[in-house]
């Protein structure tokens, strides 16, 4: 490009931080203390990454920013803001203006849509994609290869306002579809499939495919049918493998490898 | 104003940008190359404008990006990101903080408000209104003078993850209420009143009024009353003027000019 | 911090702004005219403080930015956008990308979560909770002492498009939770609790608890009853104290003082 996308021009970086080989750092970015980005990996512009903790405001003098880590191979797009003891695994992707607050500990390949809100304290697994303006709240627990639509929120009170923080596990390979929400607690199994406008309440068995508001089970994933095909488009790995790690080969393969 | 609102403080503009007479550009925006911008826009600060696509990060070496089209008369809010290859028309408003995935063509006089996300490869109408946070998939096709409200999306994949993209298509003058969900596919007609808290999952002739989840056409868009004034409220051109090409004229008149 | 949070970087400040003692500015942060800030109060980097009306664009000759005050002892982080022309009480706290249009008059020590959009010309309280992503449309009123969930949405136009705006009210003590959504004009009224994913058609009476969409009043919040403890969890203040005014007391005695 003509115009430089990584010249440098107001980028501010801890003497603190470690930057791997053949990263790029965009323009007006801050990279704070204790932040390790590892190789390859580009932060675009108008990032913080290593946002100090609200312990930061009640106590600067004996605040320590802790550590941060940004896994190699990523791609973190402009505008996005990472705090700081977070551990952020490799191949990481992320949209526009996305936020992640401190104490979670995301898995390789995951890739985080833009305007997405990370509450803090997850455990995620690998290869989960997150759509678009997502709310994930504090205490979440993600496996692998999840799907979550835009506008689905995940909720921790179950008597706002309280203190408790009990929030939803989400098991591997379940996808949960635009605008739904699941209320504080539930437990969705492996290979769900959760429509979209749909309220989870309940606890959800494998395999299940929910919808409504509050939520029913209504089938089975195996029996959601292509028309045309008259075959199962569930699990979905059957059929679709972009970005998987079972691309260019058969996911029951893979899974025997 | 004292504080000079464009001071070109910080603003970095490639050499092979075509910037327009009389345009404004805000503190801390960087315009990529092969952006054109028309006549007496205002671009605000910290914007991004002509973002280069994905192909960028992938091949820099032989990476030309492509050409992106801002017309005359428009104002960009602060913060707002608008990918390279768009052709967006004369007289558009944004909010801030708005996002503008490549390969859109915009028309006309249309405003996207705060916080929107548009994906992608959509193609609209003249004197489209987007209230705040509204998503549009990737796809979509919107008529002209189209209302759509605060955290509406639309979706395009009906078996969620594949590579299908079946994206909605919204008629001319259509209102789309507050929190609704347009299904994959769904094609609205015109004149069309879709509720608040509407999920649309199947096609709406023109002039229906549809609520509920799943949504189902309740009534005539004719038979909404004014309580006071016993007159209806639809087709709403007939009662609502505020920036439209009627405006001071009669929408009736007007058509048959 | 060995990076300095607050090293004065690209900060552009209005010769007409009054910013009080141990006031501190983040970097890429702009304060336009008439802006006052109170004591002790951390605006943090790239915010916009006093953004001008949009009167600016269409006579910046003799356009006066009005008056805009921030209290004192607050925290607004970063990259939010606070218009002129609002009155902010001391004590406010808010989340990154917050968005306060103008014409507002909030009370002390609420705090807006992330990505809130605060409409314009409302009327807030002390003490009032927005969570995350809510979206507070133009003329609503909030008592004191509120909680409003993420992905929530007040709205004012009965018939839209329209040029009608009446607004809802929400009374003090009430909450609100996740994607929930109040129809124009909606009075909700004093220790209320709405249930998530919930459409607010009605006047809701104190001390009610609703549910559904449409919503409707399934019982009285007393009744909402711990089922380890056996004591109700409503109203909330008599076991939820964290920031409130009675922390260290009791609610009723501290009523009584």
């Amino acid at each position: 490009m003509k115009l430089d996308k990584f010249s440098r021009t107001n980028v501010r970086i801890s003497p603190n931080a470690t930057i791997g080989s053949n990263v790029k750092i965009g323009d007006n970015t801050i990279i704070y203390d204790n932040v390790k980005i590892g190789d390859n990996t580009i932060i675009c512009n108008d990032c913080v990454i290593g946002e100090p903790l609200n312990a930061y405001y009640s106590d600067k003098e004996n605040y320590e920013n802790p550590v941060t880590i940004i896994g190699a191979n990523s791609l973190i797009r402009s505008h996005s803001i990472i705090y700081a003891d977070n551990i952020l695994g490799d191949g990481l992707q992320t949209g526009h203006r996305v936020t992640i607050r401190e104490g979670s500990v995301i898995g390789n390949n995951c890739s985080i849509g833009t305007l997405c809100d990370i509450q803090g304290k997850t455990v995620w697994g690998n290869y989960v994609r997150l759509h678009s303006n997502v709310h994930i709240c504090q205490g979440t627990k993600i496996g692998s290869y999840c799907w979550i639509f835009p506008y689905t929120v995940f909720t921790n009170d179950p008597t706002p306002p309280s203190e408790k923080c009990i929030a939803p596990t989400v098991g591997d390979y379940s996808v949960v579809a635009t605008h739904s929400l699941l209320l504080p607690g539930v437990v969705i199994g492996s290979h769900c499939l959760i429509g979209a406008h749909t309220m989870v309440s309940k606890n959800v068995e494998d395999y299940s495919v929910v919808v409504g508001s509050p939520g029913k089970i209504v089938k089975n994933v195996r029996e959601v049918i292509d028309r045309e095909t008259g075959s199962p488009h569930y699990p979905w790995p059957t059929r679709f493998s972009r970005g998987m790690p079972w691309e260019g080969d058969d996911w029951e393969n893979w899974q025997g490898d």
